[in-house]
């Protein structure tokens, strides 16, 4: 079975792509210029094929075996070194970089989705290619072009892997406690630091894979100030360059592996620099801005992971699906005992259970899709005000669109097991693997408390990235610009004003906590995991509204696809009666700002 | 850390045992009348200290070396060979038996609580309990007397384990397609029959502990009628009791075993009976009775995955709380980045998580004890009328004691994780693992699916077991006794409001579903996970607003106990604030018969 799992529908990636997103309309713009929607097809089906047929395969044996830590080395699957080559000549690494640095162009968005392919086969092997891809970025938007020359190039070509080197053991998601020291070394003819200290939890931080790696690590530089001010930002590789181009052992050692729920195929690592004095570190950019440098790849990588939580919920969804058909167990009321078993799906439960996760994963598609066109926009829009438009959106977004697939893809990953009943639980059938790794989905890259904190409180109360652009406003737009088509389209009035309704919610709901959050903020802040939930219902009726708007005209245009677009009015439908009436329960909540456990003392427990 | 988990809070099972259900009152009864409170508190203390100074530390190297299956048979972990005999010396296999067949007739709601502790230790090695005092509990209700002296005694002194081995690869869920052959062997002197067939995920169905099994099997007598009238009941050991007392090898080998998400202590395992055609069943009770029989013991398994699932979800909360209060991360706001950093308990949003948990667990734990005294009281009231009351409130409380804490007790021990951040989904805590166990508990015993429509279809469209008792109408009495009694005690009157506005939406509803499932059953139970969630928000309101009750009454009384009292409101005003205001939206849901799901076809999805 897992043989056949397509890991997403095509017709639904399609169907975001072009119906819903409009994203052929991108290559208007002078940056895509090179680019149509063949070369965007030619891109998603090389994915697409590379994901089932060579990636996929991987998965379990990955998973089975995770790598481990022997004489003072990780040892990854060797699988992963017939991979990496192929992942490579696809054009993950760079594809949405620009041609100077030897990228494709390729839009975010279509970027994003052929990414999505990928991670459904196999999160784990496509952590690699992130987590290279981020930290080659992180050097070519803030590196010295020596740094480039020397170590990003290396890295967008998948000769070597990066990752990022944040957390230590006293600082998880307080990046302001960061201890590695980095040492001023006055004559050095290439301005390195000497670096000292331990990190934990590097993803990928030592393979078996290349002949080297770079880490992207934050440290702070002898007698900086304390506190988030004073954090640097510092290229260290495993092995470094010398001067007459020989790779010269840096000092950096793996002092062993965490054992993780999921996620096995990638390893997490303790990593010491310097412990014999001999670590060199590149300063990226200036001093003490190694935070905000970070924070500005974050989004990408925030939005990486809601993509990540899509892949890891689609993939289970297309296996219960596939399971629901095929499993006969029980039969429908009012048929005798000698009447042959019906397959599961006959079940309405059963297919309560699919829908939800229909409406999860097609629904966190379509806003990660959503998200990514809106960070190719932020960059690329033809004038300076659609550029911030689309950033006041992207920033209002993203902590949403990390946190409601990381979040529901989790409940969605335990529908798929639920569906599988006791086969479900057990290692012969792939989704408990799935459902283990979606949890880190909700912890890495800042936790669901973290990015509800940053939604209600740096995107609504403080106003977000400024400009003028107030997120809220703009999506308020947004919204109500898609009510109008979708009224035009037949899309069902009812569907049409609950989510008007709703969004008046919204709004409401948010100016109320602007003025609480100028009084007290700390105390505004208290239902910010609420808030996030209830405007991540919001925007993902959003999308849902405007894939039934999309299915209204194509129903006209394309007959031959009824089945599947009734498939999404339906979830449409699902949505807006099931999850849409919540939002009036929860601003309830948000308002009152009910305190039982802010009060809560610690001798009360 | 995991060293000086309680468990349970000591405290809190004493406060629900007798501030909240008045636990004592049942030494009246006659046949409890050997005990007092100070019996029951020797058995919970003997069960308490065994569980945490024996039991718990067996819970890891349980979870990490799973039982393996090599030369035809099931090697369990050897630590279990050293704490059985301790088990059985407690007395948990029958202590709550009557004194006839060796027990201690000690309440079940003190037995619960006792197990809970043993549970929360280590869940897998419990499970060899349960099910070898199930299985003899079968025999002892429906057994001949020859299969009592030669079985069942052997089982309750723990000399054998027992199984209850249902399951077939065709038949999860359906136990009418139960396909095992008895064979009537005509001159037999014993009676035996001749077994064939294959049965999967036996929990237990192979072990290194004693030296034989006796299982609990579901079989058809050839001839038998199709479907579930046609299946009965058969004791077959591994190895049989041969005339002149010898064990005689019983021709049942286990096939393998089941590589499971959790429960990693204890194997499940596929069994053939009868490869070689020498496999002897014994019939218990009557041809054809073998679903009524389990059916009468299932409403006990079910109550026991509740409080596994409570028991599951508090020593994860008790490790979250630990960890929470001693974890240094970040600063509260407006501290400089040179204070310290403070516990993590510090957060709001960590409160709020440990609330949840608490909210969660200890009002599960009320109703899973609750539902325990009523199994007490429906057997051993003093009047037939009492014993068919809480006969009737067993009957419609059983699967919500089930579901909420199986699906509840998920959704806290994945805070616990979260809790603990990147290191809750490692391997060098605990928590992952919890997570891991408490999945099974939404599927095994009756899946959540099921245990919702039995609710909604059997227990109050169709009136449940009948005998004119309407469990509806005896739980809208329950909880306006409890409203008048949590009046006079001073509990907040918006919470009392509440809770009764909540009670008349369900009275409401209830009648609706019952009027629409008279003309259309199946249309009727489309929202029965939704009515099951409903309910239990109700349920568990009612559980804290009596906890609320004696909280109030014993701050005066026990002045030295206030800070655990008021945190025993605060827990209180969180589920009445957060949870009972979703009651009209899900009860809204249930009468509109949404039908999105109902209506999808197959070529849609």
């Amino acid at each position: 079975m897992a043989q056949g799992n397509p890991l997403f529908d095509d017709r639904d990636v399609r169907f975001v792509l072009y119906d819903v997103l409009g994203a052929e309309a991108l290559c208007e713009l002078p940056y895509f210029a090179e680019h149509s929607p063949q070369t965007f097809d030619l891109y998603l089906k090389a994915a697409r094929d590379l994901a089932r047929n060579e990636v996929f395969p991987t998965y379990k044996p990955m998973d089975e075996a995770a790598a481990h830590y022997q004489d003072g080395r990780v040892h990854t699957h060797p699988v992963m070194r017939e991979l990496w080559p192929k992942l490579v000549e696809l054009g993950v690494l760079n594809a949405a970089r620009p041609a100077e640095v030897g990228g494709q162009q390729v839009p975010l968005v279509i970027h994003s989705a052929a990414c999505a392919y990928l991670m459904a086969a196999n999160l784990s092997a496509f952590g690699y290619v992130m987590l290279t891809s981020g930290s080659a970025h992180l050097i070519e938007a803030f590196g010295s072009s020596e740094l480039k020359d020397k170590y990003m190039q290396r890295m967008y070509a998948g000769e070597w892997t990066g990752t990022m080197a944040l957390t230590e053991p006293q600082a998880g998601s307080s990046l302001a406690d960061v201890q590695t020291r980095a040492t001023v070394v006055p004559d050095s003819a290439d301005g390195h630091y000497l670096m000292s200290g331990s990190k934990v939890f590097i993803s990928g931080g030592d393979q078996t894979i290349t002949e080297n790696i770079v880490h992207l690590a934050l440290a702070r530089i002898d007698g900086a100030p304390a506190g988030i001010k004073g954090v640097s930002l510092f290229a260290v590789p495993k092995q470094r360059l010398a001067a007459d181009g020989a790779l010269v052992d840096n000092d950096v050692s793996a002092a062993g592996t965490f054992h993780k729920l999921g996620w096995r195929g990638i390893p997490s690592i303790a990593l010491s620099f310097g412990e014999r004095g001999a670590c060199h570190g590149y300063l990226v950019g200036e001093p003490h801005r190694g935070i905000p440098y970070m924070f500005q790849m974050m989004n990408e990588a925030r939005i990486n992971i809601g993509i990540h939580a899509v892949a890891t919920a689609s993939v289970a969804y297309r296996e219960a699906l596939e399971y629901a058909r095929t499993r006969p167990q029980g039969r429908s009321a009012g048929t005798g005992a000698t009447a042959p078993q019906v397959p599961i799906i006959a079940h309405a439960d059963v297919r309560r259970m699919l829908l939800r996760q229909k409406a999860i994963v097609e629904g966190g598609l379509s806003l990660v899709l959503q998200t990514a066109q809106y960070q190719d926009l932020s960059h690329h829009a033809a004038t300076p005000a659609a550029r911030e438009r689309a950033l006041a959106l992207l920033d209002l977004l993203t902590p949403i669109a990390k946190t409601f697939p990381a979040e529901k893809g989790f409940e969605s990953n335990t529908l798929a097991v639920q569906i599988h009943g006791g086969y479900g639980y057990t290692s012969e059938y792939l989704p408990e693997a799935w459902l283990r790794d979606q949890k880190l989905n909700s912890i890495h890259e800042g936790t669901t408390g973290i990015q509800s904190n940053d939604l209600l409180g740096r995107k609504v109360i403080k106003g977000g990235s400024g400009k003028g652009q107030d997120g809220i406003t703009l999506l308020r737009e947004e919204i109500t610009t898609a009510l109008a088509a979708a009224n035009v389209a037949g899309v069902d009035q009812l569907e049409c004003d609950a989510l008007h309704r709703a969004l008046d919610i919204v709004v409401d709901l948010s100016g109320h906590l602007r003025e609480a959050g100028a009084r007290d903020f700390e105390a505004a802040l208290r239902h910010a995991v609420d808030y996030m939930e209830l405007l991540s219902i919001v925007v993902i009726g959003w999308m849902w509204l405007r894939q039934a708007t999309a299915a209204k005209r194509a129903l006209a245009a394309r007959p031959g696809d009824e089945a599947f677009l009734r498939g999404k009015l339906a979830a449409t439908q699902y949505w807006f009666r099931t999850e849409l009436p919540r939002v009036a329960q929860l601003a309830a909540l948000c308002k009152s700002n009910e305190s039982s456990y802010a009060d809560m003392r610690d001798e009360q427990w």
